[in-house]
């Protein structure tokens, strides 16, 4: 399959959505994604962006000529380590069900490796829940170090 | 004792990240800080700053008059969660060791609570160590949650 991986754009953002919905219901959470489209957008693609992601598409033939379809996506930030200084923190890394084990995943992860080097932030950061073991395994042919001392904390304000 | 809590200015930073070193060896970690007082400096206050702090002060009398003395402070970057949209995430609260007890922890994080309201985030997140106790207490009395089901995954670039 001919699969391509390109920056994210505005447009994408209504799929990007109904992927990461279906990543938490993977998760065991649906309820907790309350983010609008409206929000995600703005935080984007606006005035001060916080967030850059990249999607995993291949051509998909339309009435109206060439289109194309998303697979799959990975979205990042840039946090700040008092210990390590700016890296990249991987929000999410999705790959719909229907496509996973073709290598979309790696193709992506691959993708951001380069975008972390180019940024020159000094590595790469995410989560992983601790039951999740197809994406534990993918993680360790990058020789990912796993730390699982630390627990979240949340309070709203 | 009469303390302040102001917003952190760059003369802090030689101090701040005295204390990040303090901290990250209470935490047996000492080695893993290894970033620069520049870069430290750049990416909180160069052009595009990433983190943004307050520290916990008291009056100090020296030979040149006034001064003060910086006792603790907090850390934060805002985070992007595609489930929840922008929160504020607690880098560090930190606070020096004679000065723990006295209720600086508590002003910083409250402190903290008005910062996030004011920017419309939608929550303050962190992590703890499992085994520090004190520290879990503490934010127990903000009614935080706690989700020890999410492992740590790093890899340098």
């Amino acid at each position: 399959m001919d699969i391509k991986i390109r920056r994210a754009v505005k447009e994408d953002c209504p799929r990007l959505l109904e992927l990461i919905k279906e990543l938490a219901l993977y998760e065991k959470a649906p309820q907790e994604v309350t983010v609008t489209l409206e929000h995600f957008i703005e935080s984007g693609f606006g005035e001060k962006p916080v967030w850059w992601a990249f999607a995993a598409t291949s051509p998909q033939p339309s009435p109206e000529g060439e289109g194309e379809e998303i697979h799959g996506f990975a979205l990042y930030y840039i946090r700040y380590s008092t210990w390590k200084g700016q890296r990249m923190y991987l929000e999410d890394i999705i790959v719909t069900e229907k496509m996973r084990g073709k290598g979309l995943g790696k193709l992506l992860l691959d993708r951001l490796i380069i975008e972390a080097k180019e940024k020159k932030l000094s590595g790469i950061v995410w989560q992983v829940l601790e039951w999740n073991e197809p994406a534990i395994n993918f993680y360790k042919k990058y020789n990912a170090s796993f730390d699982a001392e630390w627990v979240n904390c949340t309070i709203g304000v």
